[in-house]
């Protein structure tokens, strides 16, 4: 059973050195679905990082704290380290990261508590830190500078996850209905005709405008204003009345 | 040749309040790519802005500054608002956002300088700001809490643009210029006024038409199809009103 559930993220701080970043993070864990946080040897919570958790204030003040990243795994299925220094070459095989679809593709074959690792912002994560996580993932950017912020990085992975694992991505204004749809395409089609649209040019146009409209899905409003401007273009009430 | 140029992005901060946010931005302008950024009507930049750009100094200190973002749009041919707050239901037609999938499928079909228009951290952009938006696009979060920070949201739009735009997919039939995507609203614009549509109900006639055009991206075909019938149908009214 417990193999088909959603995993759970969890973020995990190595001695992150500022309170803007710490605060912010817990807010992205709250943005994102996330209930709690890890910190591995953390500085003193000041008043900075409470200002930036936001909503995500509980996530910060009931943050587990460990004093090694060996110690924190004992609690955690899998470890995901982040790294912003995309070291290339064989030596460093412990980085060795995957691109961030990659580890998200990964994530939705997998259930259990997963610590997403975030290092120092000055060192990143050591090597004894490194050979303890599972993958390394990286945030790919220019190559002209692709050192991310940390809180930023950690923002663009947690969303990354939440909408993979989220999908059904719902639109939050209704679109119109299939019914409306043709009588859009139908009302185009009386308003070529009226204004004496060539009888060989209509179907093309036809399908011309049938495509563009399903690629705008217009909302009730668009339609209904498209609709009118039509309308009136065609005297639609005038002729009526005179029938 | 230009059109089948990728757009360029120019974040365009409105009337920011936070330094940390302002500087942030200017680095995650510069992590994924963008040369520079605009602001409206923005705070006196201090050391903190700076500090936070980092590599992305270069691109806050020559930001150009706008009196308005109606001044701004002058030199910029789309305008992508950024809204935290989702209002969903019809009355907020002008909000009526599309996901970041959807805006990212958009830009791979356009070219021409695009404006990421971002509110401020408080009250967001105004209703005349919206108004000057072709599109508005919503980072979709945690129904729970989904307000990001100013500068996290941008970087997730950022990342996702850039990871769309610089992968190997191309986009396969040439859409239209910026000019004449501007033909075309001005000749609905005409449309109306010789239809005698009501002289208070264009302006939402008008943004509604720029937003369902904008998101369907017309082909050259689609475009020269509609700018007949549109012409067709105004010589008609044009006859009508002379007999």
């Amino acid at each position: 059973m417990g193999d088909l559930e959603k995993p759970e993220f969890i973020p995990v701080l190595v001695a992150p050195l500022y309170q803007g970043n710490i605060g912010s993070i817990a807010r992205l864990a709250r943005n994102f679905g996330m209930t709690r946080m890890a910190m591995i040897d953390p500085p003193e919570l000041q008043d900075e990082a409470i200002a930036y958790s936001m909503h995500g204030k509980d996530i910060l003040l009931s943050s587990k704290v460990y004093g090694s990243l060996a110690e924190a795994s004992m609690d955690l299925d899998f470890l995901v380290g982040t790294s912003g220094i995309s070291d290339s070459g064989e030596k460093c095989y412990q980085r060795n990261p995957v691109t961030l679809d990659e580890m998200i593709r990964w994530s939705r074959t997998i259930s259990g508590k997963v610590g997403l690792v975030f290092g120092r912002e000055d060192r990143g994560l050591l090597r004894e830190e490194i050979k303890l996580c599972d993958m390394m993932v990286t945030v790919t950017a220019s190559p002209d500078y692709p050192i991310l912020n940390l809180s930023h990085s950690a923002g663009i992975i947690f969303y990354e996850l939440w909408a993979a694992l989220n999908s059904p991505i719902r639109r939050n204004s209704p679109t119109i209905s299939v019914r409306e749809k043709n009588a859009l395409l139908q009302h185009y089609e009386r308003l070529m005709e009226i204004s004496g649209v060539p009888e060989h040019k209509r179907p093309i146009a036809r399908t011309n405008f049938r495509r563009m409209v399903s690629r705008a899905a217009p909302s009730k409003r668009e339609f209904n204003s498209l609709m009118g401007t039509f309308s009136r273009a065609m005297d639609y009430k005038r002729k009526r009345k005179e029938e």
